[in-house]
C-alpha cells in the first residue's frame, strides 16, 4: 500500500495578519453549517500550518490511488530539443479521472461521521459530480447530482460514471424541484451551474441529514487538495530535483492551490504560475474585490479576483475553467505578487494537448492543456537545465469529444 | 524513468517437441511477410526462452507507462471478509486505456525500421485500433483504421482517441475500398471484423510500404505482451508474495498469454486460470482442432480451441471476448491441463465490476469483470491467506455505455 501524507498543508498559515484581517472580515459562504459538516468548516477556518489526516482516511486515499505518480515527459523534452526537465504530476490516473476525489473524500467522510446520510450536489461538465458520487458511495452516503442539462446531453459517459458509482443523476433544470420547474416554465432548458445550485438548495432545505460537497473555491477544498502538492514536494526531493517553475491551471482554484502552496512553502525560490484561459481572464484582467461566488448574487461576497458575478463566460472546451472568479487564497497570493498569473488562448492549448498525445500517448484534460502550453513555452524560453513541474488535473478520455470538436470543427 | 524488463518471455520455449511438431505442422497465417515486418515474424518463430528488447524500445515502453502498477484490492478484500489477498495488475493505467499498446509498439517500431511507412488495421470495439494509432504515431507511421460501423457509431470517444493520435478512421464497410463497396451494395452496413479485415487487405495489397498491426492471437502478440507477466512476477517478488492463483480473461488470448506464461514459469505451483464468457465458451466447450482464424475461412488454419470459424457470437458488453477461437499457445496449455479454463455469465461479471467501482472507484473493462468475478469466487471459496493475482486488461471509462446499458437496460 502506498504511503499517504500524514497531514494536509494549510495555505491560510502562509497569510500574514493584515491579509487574514482583510480577507476574512465578512461572513464566509461556507461558514453556515447547513451545507457542510462541522469538521469540514472547522478545518477551513483553521490557521494551523498542518491539519492531521485520520488513519482511516489515509487508507481510503491510498485505496483510490494516492499518491499519484510524478512522471517526466521525456518524449516531449526530446521533441522540443530542450535541456529542461518537464515533470508532470499525474492526477489523471485517479480512477474517477481527476484530482477532485482528493477534496470530496474527506467531505463525505466527515459528513458520514456526523450523521449525514445523503449528498446532493451540482455539477457542470461532471468532474465534481463524479468525485461526489465516488466519495459518497465510499462513505455509505446516498448521492443525487444535478447536472447542467447541456452537459448531461453532451457527456453521457461522465453521467454513466456517476451512475456506476451509484448516484442518481438529474438533468438540470429538472422537474423534481420547485426551482427546476420555475426555470423550465421560463424556457431555460439548457441550464447552468447557478440553476443546478438552486435545485440543490431546494432539496437540501427540506433534508436535515443531507449535505453538499464543494468542488472548489472554498478554503477547505484547497486544504484537502494539498495532498497534490505535498506528494509533489516529496517526489521531487526523491529524485533530487529543485523545481525552477511550478505551473497549474485555475478554474475555481482548488487543484492549483492544493498543488502550489506546498511547493511555495518547500521551494521558496521557485516561480509559481497560475494559468488561465484568455477567454475568461479572471486573474489577469479581473478586479480584486469582494464579490459573490455564485452567479445570482445570493451568496455572501468574498475577497477574490473576479470578472463580476454576473459575467457569463463564453463556451470553451476547458469547461472547468469557466468560472468568473478565483479562490480567495490563490487571489491573495497573485495580488501580493508571490504567485504569477498568465492567460493563454485555447487553440494553442489544445494543440499542445494533441502534441503530448502523439508523443507519449497521454491525453490530458482540456483544462490541463493550458498548463502544458505554459510549460512548453517555459522550456523553449528558459535557460538550460531548468526543471519545470506541471500539474495534470485530470484525464482527457471523457473529454475526447472536445478534442474531436477541436480537430473537426462543425 | 521506470525500469522496463530487458527481454520478452517466449512461451514457445515451454512447449515440448511433440507439441511444437503438432502445432506448427502447417504454414502459419502470419508467416507471409507482406502483412508484418520480417523481424516481427522472426520473433514469432523463435523458440529461444527470451528475446532481447532493444534499448530504444525499452525507453518507448517506459514513456507510455510501463511497468504498470500491481495494486492490492484491499477495499474489496474487506468487503468480502476474506483473508485472501487480491492483487490487480493494472493495464487500465496505460494512456491508450488497455494492454494493447504493449504488442502494437514493437510491431510499429520494427516496421518503421524496415522501411514501412503506413499502418492499415481493422478494429471492432476499438482497443486494437487505438493501440495501433498510438504505436504508429510514436514510430512516425501514418495510420488508417477500419472500424466496424456499429462500434464506430456506438463508441464515438474511442474513435476520437484514434483521431487524437493522428489516425484516419473509416466506418467499415466504407466506400473507400472495392471490398467495402461490395458489402455496402449487399446491404451489410453494420459491418464485422471479417469485413473490416477484407477492406484492410484491399488497401495493403496496393501498398508495398504498408503493414498491418495484429491485435491478438498470433504468437508474436503473446511474446510482446509478456511484459505484463514479467512485471507481475517482479512485483510479486518485491512484496514477497507467492501467488496461489493467477487469473485472466481470454478473447484472442494475447493479454492472458502475456500475463500467464511468465507466471507459470516463475511460480510452477500456482493455479493458472483462463476465464471466458459462457456466451462464447471457446476453451470450455470448443474443439481443439485446426481451424481458420478469420471469419470467412480464407486464412490458413491453425491448431487451437475453436467454436468454428463460421460461429457468430452473440452481442455482449465484453466485446473483446467475442472471438470464435483462442491463441494456439494458450489452447495448447489448456489442452494439456497446465492451465485451467472457466466460463462465467456476463450479468454476474458486470455486477462484480460495479462492486469494485463502488468499493474503490476503479471502473475496469467489461472483459476484465469476468476475471474479477473469478477472483472473487476464489477468495470466497479458497482456504485462508491465499494470494490471488488478477489481470485488469483495460480501463472501462470508454466502455461506460456498456455499464450504462447493464444498469438501465433499454
Amino acid at each position: 500500500m502506498a504511503e499517504v501524507a500524514a497531514s494536509w498543508f494549510n495555505a491560510r498559515s502562509l497569510l500574514d495578519g493584515a491579509e487574514l484581517k482583510e480577507i476574512y472580515q465578512h461572513e464566509r459562504p461556507e461558514d453556515d453549517g447547513w451545507l457542510y459538516p462541522e469538521q469540514v468548516i472547522a478545518h477551513g477556518q483553521s490557521t494551523e500550518s498542518t491539519v492531521t489526516i485520520p488513519d482511516e482516511l489515509r487508507y481510503r486515499y491510498a485505496e483510490v490511488g494516492r499518491p499519484t505518480p510524478l512522471t517526466r515527459a521525456t518524449a516531449l523534452e526530446r521533441h522540443l530539443g530542450t535541456s529542461c526537465q518537464i515533470w508532470l504530476k499525474r492526477e489523471d490516473l485517479l480512477p474517477n479521472g481527476s484530482f477532485k476525489i482528493t477534496s470530496a473524500l474527506p467531505q463525505a467522510h466527515y459528513g458520514a461521521a456526523e450523521g449525514r446520510r445523503s449528498v446532493v450536489t451540482e455539477t457542470g461538465a461532471g468532474q465534481t459530480g463524479v468525485a461526489a458520487a465516488l466519495a459518497s458511495c465510499l462513505s455509505g452516503l446516498a448521492c443525487e447530482v444535478f447536472m447542467v442539462r447541456s452537459s448531461f446531453d453532451d457527456k453521457p459517459l461522465r453521467r454513466r460514471l456517476m451512475e456506476a458509482y451509484g448516484a442518481v443523476v438529474h438533468a438540470s433544470p429538472s422537474d423534481t424541484t420547485a426551482a427546476g420547474r420555475r426555470f423550465l416554465e421560463r424556457g431555460e432548458e439548457a441550464g447552468s451551474i447557478a440553476m443546478a445550485t438552486s435545485e440543490v438548495f431546494d432539496v437540501l432545505r427540506g433534508r436535515e441529514d443531507g449535505m453538499n460537497i464543494a468542488g472548489s473555491l472554498l478554503d477547505f477544498t484547497l486544504l484537502y487538495a494539498s495532498l497534490i502538492g505535498i506528494e509533489t514536494v516529496d517526489q521531487l526531493r526523491a529524485v533530487g530535483v529543485d523545481p525552477d517553475v511550478a505551473i497549474g491551471c485555475v478554474g475555481g482554484g482548488s487543484s492549483f492551490g492544493g498543488f502550489a502552496f506546498p511547493l511555495l512553502d518547500a521551494f521558496p525560490e521557485a516561480e509559481i504560475v497560475a494559468v488561465e484561459s484568455a477567454s475568461i481572464p479572471t486573474l489577469t484582467a479581473g478586479r480584486y474585490v469582494f464579490d459573490h461566488p455564485d452567479g445570482e448574487g445570493d451568496a455572501p461576497p468574498i475577497k477574490m479576483y473576479s470578472l463580476g458575478f454576473d459575467y457569463r463566460p463564453p463556451p470553451m472546451h476547458a469547461s472547468g475553467l469557466r468560472y468568473h472568479a478565483a479562490s480567495p487564497l490563490v487571489s491573495a497570493f497573485v495580488h501580493s505578487g508571490r504567485m504569477k498569473a498568465e492567460a493563454y488562448d485555447e487553440p494553442e492549448a489544445m494543440e499542445a494537448g494533441l502534441l503530448l498525445a502523439r508523443l507519449q500517448g497521454l491525453v490530458i484534460s482540456p483544462e490541463s492543456t493550458y498548463t502544458l502550453l505554459a510549460a512548453i513555452r517555459r522550456a523553449e524560453q528558459a535557460g538550460p537545465g531548468r526543471a519545470i513541474v506541471a500539474l495534470v488535473t485530470g484525464s482527457g478520455h471523457l473529454d475526447l469529444d472536445a478534442y474531436g470538436r477541436f480537430l473537426t470543427p462543425a
